[in-house]
């Protein structure tokens, strides 16, 4: 209950800070049969990882996972699949310097008033090493709602935008460039923002399209746990995002009902899909569609000022090996949530049949 | 886990479809010993009941809210407080004519395919009526966390907005007109633009924001049900939301970091509050405010396409009483998910304590 | 949290004190497309009501349950169905006497010590009137999953016993005797007993037997969870529960291994069924069987002292309508709790298929 | 959802097979600032812990923990505790005897056929050695709620008892004999009994007596979650357990009213305690205790019958390492499991200070 779960019938706990000895998770209700590709796995976990382009932070973490439980002889066995991912590359000495002071827009002030002591070392479990538990979760509820297929990818960087619909995109050009944006024109111009922005030691915030496909009529629960709802949750649940929305989203409020109602044609599919694949909060069989909005970084390598526990306002010079920008490294977090949500309602929606 | 439940200490449970005997809930957790405030509750329910003003639906229908156990002489007893709203002006003959077909951007199509039975009549349990029972908890849930206070307010209508950050208006001209929106001269222009918009016999959505004051520090959990997350998810769980933001929300994902950032006071507070009042989920002790965004409403009065469920379009002139813009009637269900959210990470809070 | 609702996936939440408006209940999850019995639900409510016979409480409550919402035209919708059973023949005036007391053996001082309020009526929130509600759930429970047989009975009451396995029972006879013995001659002399037991102001307590057939294999989740945790947690749950064992239960802990264990045969049922058709939590296909152990009713129809709210020991005269043995009426309650058991596992465990 | 998570605010979730890489589990809800004693942890884990005297298993396993988050210099932080146990000894060639064989009265059946697949060594997930974490949990949560005393004994081994009152015992006696019986003659009675059934390739059923003290008023939630109600279910989860009973128990469905009920002193103490410190799921203040019955080991050193996977019956001689009577081992895990249920209650109660 202290909030380190997710999900009902498929149900991921996480631990772990960034800079203890691991962090990890146990995955509860994964059905058993299922012949799990752990190239698939570590494939996600890379694309996750830190130091793996220019644009974004250099850390090293091997981010190796070790399966401990829930596996045998490669084959899931529906009991509870705990795992840990070792933290190799830890420089604790990087953070002695915020001990005893919280940083502007990060999670220390409110973690030492809460709960009256804090793993200062890196943010400890705001981290968001701690998103590395969830891709692996994600990579495996993937393999159990294996019909369905999600391709999310980086839709703005600051004010680039991609100005197509994502149904003139091709995402098997997502992984092509290092923005993880599928408009490769588009693509260049946010890699060449964020390299300029990393120079200033400034940091910039981005969104993240994700797309649902395949889904099928009638996942989602009415009421309190509507599909979106808990899309939105998921997706809320992600260090730095501000904002969420699917189908028409903000546009929509802007618009009349004649403009937005999407009409049926006779095989049930709609004409239009304003309504983002989810009506009442169940799915209609469109694809899902949805908007994920990132804050920039909060770590900057500027100079800056802090609040010390003495109530001090000192100012200090940023350090440390941080992301200028979070959204290319997101993408497979926002897939790894979406997937979560996914595979819980379709185990949810066994009971009907 | 069908959905129908809200919160972990203070939970709401609902039930009841649109034109059956009555509507209702069951609130769990509440604590005892608060001397309720039957007013306060009636109130709540009077701002979000139809027929209240010509810019809303005239559907008449008196809301009256019956407790049946929880309350001994007017004081909570820390048992679960059930209660009914019987369904009085129903006019079910209002729906035959969709009795074998789905209209479009309605949840009837998914219903009928989830579970193969729908109550056809007002939309059933898919209708916003059922909000109704969370306006109910939402006014005992300010009672128990009395010293916050929550102001939600329409922001804008279809193209019209307040062009002002919401330190600049007075919460106390909210309920002084129809729109329920405080900035007078606007709201005077979104109610022109609800009537036009309603001799159309069209529909217009719109937005509505919140601000929660007076809130201490410490209040959400971390990880997955960070405090804005669950906002998020209550949000999203009202009929119609297409899209929530807190803090900077989607325009801080233009911005960058060194803007961005919050600095801080000596005593803990922020110069700025981009981050919308939460750091890492966990309240900092600023103003909590966020964004909704509505679709507009689904349900026109025009001839409109529709599907049988023999596979055949039709068209059909739409009836009944509907709302052309439904955000006058959400301010109070905005406000009273808010109220659940932040009752129940309050009293989560004291096991802190 | 507060623990009114029961159930994972068909979940039962309940409210109302004994001398309310009424009690109630919300069921969450019950599978669209079954026509109800209403019948079988009303005589389950026979079988547990008050007034029935000679040797329970002469109190005549009607116990007609008025369903709310989740039916349509006889037909379970897949949405909450809320019901409602009206207080009707309170005589509240009967409680005056305990208004400022506390009786021995009641939850009168301990609802004082942790709300600080209580509604005094008839044990308010702790009378065993809350169980009507378990019975409407559980009646639908039975329709839900309608292939298993649940057949409980009073096995003992004070010192006299069934003497038979209940292989040798014929169910069909429960409810020929007002006890609900299958053992016709020993229910006679449960009978006399608690005539006898009545004539003195007395109570005596019992105990009921389950055996619930046709369980295919499977049912119950590993560790936590376990199949006979669940079905121990409900029988428990339920008023004066003093006791649950499955299988050889207590017996069982006095046996060697090389007795205990039940050999199979080549088809997988066993030959002998000392673990009660359950093995590691999980079922095994053969019969369930369990006994509860209710303690005598603790309120007497005899002088009895008291605690008063100014710490004074008073003694007073015991008055009201009470059962002299509770077990007869329990009977039906425990199949309640039973079906809501299996009836969540059975819907859990589709996840599987 | 799939049951491998107990507690409610604290809550523990456990992985692991016997023979796999590791156990372990995740601590979900400890309050921060407690600076944990690992000592006393590590002293649970012997008390539990295979090969530590004649009389249990001569398996060998060092049952190290190693804690990987939520601690930090030695204190809780209120982030989630995770924690590994590695299997070190595991001998997995024991148990190819099994791999395409059922053991009778063990688990291997049901899993096969609920899961369609099973990690045979060593019972995989079903084997006791899953309690191992529960032991963990449990001794953090005595830090937690470190005002009460949690006492649990063997009160009985196959038909030698402890012919006294728990009053009359000296619980500091419990750890200096093999069996853990605190009357110290009766021990003698049992461990030359255990060492008679282990010399027969046999094994032996028992009990184990729980007293709580110090419990303060008010703990437990009424209806559902009743205090006595979670007590049941927590013990019933342990492997071999098949029977529950507190206060009175089965001896109280033998007795009459006027004998049972627990007469008040002025203070609110009670002068007998046949409820065993509950009312209505409530802790009265007096002593909690219960008894829990195991049923004898499954698992005998002698030749038995097993069905395969191809529906025949074979004559196996039974090997490996295993205990004569579980119920010496099984007094930490007693414990541990009440201190779950205890500490739970003790937060969960925050609510209504």
């Amino acid at each position: 209950m202290a909030g380190n779960s997710f999900g009902t019938l498929f149900k991921l706990t996480t631990f772990g800070e960034s800079h203890g000895k691991a962090i990890g998770g146990v995955i509860d209700g994964c059905p058993p049969g299922i012949a799990l590709d752990f190239e698939a796995i570590k494939s996600e976990m890379q694309r996750r990882k830190p130091g793996q382009s220019s644009i974004v932070t250099q850390r090293k973490e091997e981010d190796a996972v070790q399966f401990l439980s829930g596996i045998f002889e490669g084959i899931t066995t529906g009991t509870p699949i705990g795992f840990i991912i070792p933290n190799t590359n830890q420089k604790s000495n990087d953070y002695t310097h915020i001990k005893d002071s919280y940083r502007p827009s990060h999670a220390d002030y409110v973690y030492e008033k809460k709960y009256g002591i804090r793993d200062y070392r890196g943010g400890g479990r705001s981290s968001a090493r701690e998103t590395a538990s969830r891709v692996v979760a994600g990579a495996i509820a993937k393999q159990v709602f294996s019909t369905i297929k999600i391709n999310a990818f980086v839709s703005s960087v600051g004010e680039i935008f991609i100005d197509k619909p994502y149904q003139d995109l091709d995402f098997s050009l997502t992984e092509t460039n290092d923005v993880r944006c599928p408009d490769v024109a588009t693509a260049k111009k946010m890699e060449d923002h964020i390299k300029e922005i990393k120079k200033q030691g400034d940091t910039v915030g981005g969104t993240i399209t994700c797309v649902i496909q395949n889904v099928p009529v009638g996942l989602g629960e009415p009421v309190f746990d509507k599909l979106h709802a808990e899309l939105g949750k998921a997706m809320l649940s992600i260090n730095a995002v501000h904002g969420f929305e699917y189908g028409s989203g903000f546009c929509g409020a802007r618009m009349k009902g004649s403009d937005h109602n999407d009409l049926f044609n006779p095989n049930g599919t709609t004409k239009t899909n304003l309504s983002g694949g989810i009506q009442g909060g169940i799915s209609n069989g469109m694809d899902i569609y949805f908007r994920v909005a990132f804050k920039p970084v909060a770590t900057l390598l500027q100079k800056q000022e802090m609040l010390t526990n003495k109530g001090e306002i000192i100012e200090q010079q940023g350090k440390g090996r941080h992301d200028p920008c979070v959204v290319p490294r997101a993408v497979p977090i926002v897939e790894a949530m979406a997937a979560l949500v996914m595979t819980d309602f379709y185990l949810l929606n066994k009971m009907y049949l």
